[in-house]
């Protein structure tokens, strides 16, 4: 029994700190969500097997953490495997329960998913999702409030970012006007990485995955298009005038941007004709948003789909989402040292005491002060100071409430500010007064 | 894909109104426990499997769920199961990080658990726990802090409970003054079970556990002591004379209630020596909650111990915790019908339009109802107006703020009270200062 104990690779446990910060950012989240309707929903950490395969492709199906049956009945029981993101279980719970549903649906799901990557510096086998979603209309006010909840969300977290929206409509309809429209998708994949590995190793992939030089060549000036959103829109009009579906696409982010304008939403937006998003399921405008203080990608993303139900036989039911990156999220906020001091200490006070006698004033002083509010622990012997005192700064207590007999004989406490090293004598109600 | 998609056996969905009573329990729960410093961690869900197994007796150990290993290096990497309950995480936490915490160390986990169970009413194969200790002292203000909270808890929750308290070194000297020293284990195991199963079948129980008839005899009237607290002690004190250890025992239980009485503790505490609760890690007090008006068992128990961590090779390091029920305790308040009304709908306010630039305005008003802290939708399109006030109804949202051609011009909305039916032509001011 001599080894340490160890935790699974990718794993993590959160200490006090860290919960603190995740729950400042889940709270602040959260907080948002509520403010536009969204309610909480919780689904099981397992899924049927069934459920879960087939949806994520076939790496995807690999990383799944299968569990192995036992009790009675292993035998016949139906594979279980752990969820590997939020948004297969939020299909299959909304096709299990549409009849006790009223749509459109507006939920959000704040839960851990598991996948058996291969663990590296902020890639973990178990992770926190955040998304928001609703279901069951196809009105564009659906992307006005994700995209002003984004605004929202990160003024109160004091994070500056941008707001990067496309429309899969639009390249849809680019792939057909380049000629290419069977190539949406190849497109699509090829165009999300621009970012990461430059336009010539695009334009090399584009015409791997069988696009034509001239497709390629008619590609260039649509991915190079600047100028504001209205002239870009207004460019677009042209370049997709033969297609149907692009300007369909168009009218849509025409429409969300004449929204985001009513309301006078303040983020910075970016009409972002590269932006292309990996996932297969969306049709309708796509986000993402980066940082811009940090470089650390895209820290929420999302878009509409039309048919996420379908896989579970109910087809045609639209909706649009978004996920917010709790781990990034988390990092951003930590390198631009954005997380509330008071999060550093979940307690105001301390009292330390010198006897028995004194321990027993502590407690009764303790309940009145909780009694207000106020977060108060009572050191629970009355022993060395040194250790007492050391115990609120590891714990980053404010203040020390100290009791020794001259106290206890005049009903008062040694109030000391650990910030500065100050101390007065104070009375119940000075103390009431001052940290309530 | 005709089928409806379900859910693996012993788990659940947790619907919208479902977690708005889960999350009022968890936030009731935690903002008390915030009261007392103790701090949030979290363990992951996955511990190695040598973490978990013999842990739980051979019967717990059936009832793990083991994950199967995927991704590289499979058949290498060490076997994985899902969390059993959070003591053996926290034992294990508590000495892998032993290094950065502060002792005595706080710290509460609301966090599921998973045991291959048989699924049966009220008892799920995932459900949450929520447990709250405190470890590294071994003074009673511990006993004391966690009896205040279940007093604090289920006064917020409104939910009338008796304590019962018991000493398991009062067991043990039970034991050794019946004449039965060794079998400490199986006089609580038996007596544990009276409750249940009444005083006959415990004390056949008791023979049949290699109990002379003397003994037996001797343990009931210690089994049938009455009176107040106090008479109980002074009994207690005479019959365990001869044992040391059940001697310090009655000692932990009069400082226990002589703390109780110096912050004037007002809930309803038993002294119950039949309580014996199952577990073996216990060493020092004990504690059942019971809800007085339902039907249901403990809601909250727990206890001392005096060696959580030597089963991870950090010996003699003493706490005391408990852990909420958290299913149960949801039980309780549906029963009595103590969730708060507020609950049933998180929205305010619906805007509900019959026309587009009707719909423009609703989206600006509700811009500015958010900024004021009021969570408000907008029905996403300007449908049968039929269809939008049932969309209120179904969700439980009390106001609903009509806007038509008139309200347009006018600049003001029909704000209609749900429940009365009630309607009033309102500006935005008012309505800001009649629900913020």
């Amino acid at each position: 029994m001599a080894q340490k104990p160890s935790i699974p690779k990718g794993t993590r446990d959160f200490g006090a700190l860290e919960m603190a910060r995740r729950n400042y950012i889940f709270d602040t989240i959260r907080s948002v969500f509520s403010l536009y309707g969204f309610s909480q929903i919780e689904t099981p950490a397992m899924e049927n097997i069934s459920t879960l395969m087939g949806k994520y492709g076939e790496e995807g199906d690999k990383l799944l953490f299968r569990i192995q049956n036992s009790g009675e009945k292993a035998a016949s029981a139906p594979e279980k495997g752990l969820s590997y993101d939020l948004t297969v279980p939020f299909a299959r719970y909304v096709v299990q329960h549409r009849e006790e549903l009223s749509f459109p649906f507006k939920r959000y799901q704040i839960q851990p998913v598991w996948r058996a990557d291969r663990p590296q510096k902020g890639r973990y086998r178990e992770f926190y999702q955040c998304d928001v979603d609703v279901i069951g209309s196809d009105s564009l006010v659906g992307e006005l409030e994700l995209i002003q909840i984004v605004e929202e969300v990160y003024r109160r977290l004091g994070i500056r970012v941008c707001l990067h929206i496309n429309n899969r409509k639009v390249l849809a309809g680019i792939a057909e006007v380049i000629g290419a429209p069977d190539k949406m998708i190849d497109i699509t994949v090829a165009i999300d990485k621009l970012d990461k590995i430059g336009v010539e190793a695009v334009n090399a992939e584009l015409l791997e995955r069988g696009l034509s030089d001239e497709a390629v060549q008619a590609l260039q000036p649509i991915l190079n298009l600047s100028g504001t959103t209205a002239e870009k829109l207004t460019a677009l009009r042209t370049i997709l005038a033969n297609s149907e579906v692009g300007l369909k696409g168009v009218e849509e982010l025409e429409e969300v941007f004449g929204k985001l304008s009513v309301v006078n939403c303040q983020l910075s937006i970016d009409l972002d004709l590269c932006l292309a998003r990996g996932l297969n399921y969306y049709t309708g405008a796509i986000f993402e948003v980066k940082a811009l203080d940090a470089q650390i990608g895209s820290i929420t993303g999302g878009g509409r789909y039309d048919n996420l139900t379908g896989i579970f036989g109910l087809p045609g039911v639209s909706g649009v989402g978004i996920s917010f990156g709790a781990d990034r999220i988390y990092d951003v906020l930590s390198e631009l040292n954005l997380f509330p001091e008071s999060l550093q200490s979940g307690t105001t006070l301390l009292f330390a005491t010198f006897g028995q006698e004194e321990l027993g004033m502590a407690l009764g002083w303790a309940k009145a002060l909780r009694a207000e509010g106020i977060a108060v622990e009572v050191y629970p012997e009355p022993t060395k100071m040194k250790r007492q005192m050391s115990y609120a700064d590891q714990k980053h207590i404010p203040w020390v409430a100290i009791i020794g007999g001259d106290e206890l004989e005049q009903k008062k406490v040694m109030l000391k500010n650990m910030q500065s090293g100050e101390q007065r004598l104070v009375s119940l109600d000075e103390i009431k007064n001052l940290l309530s």
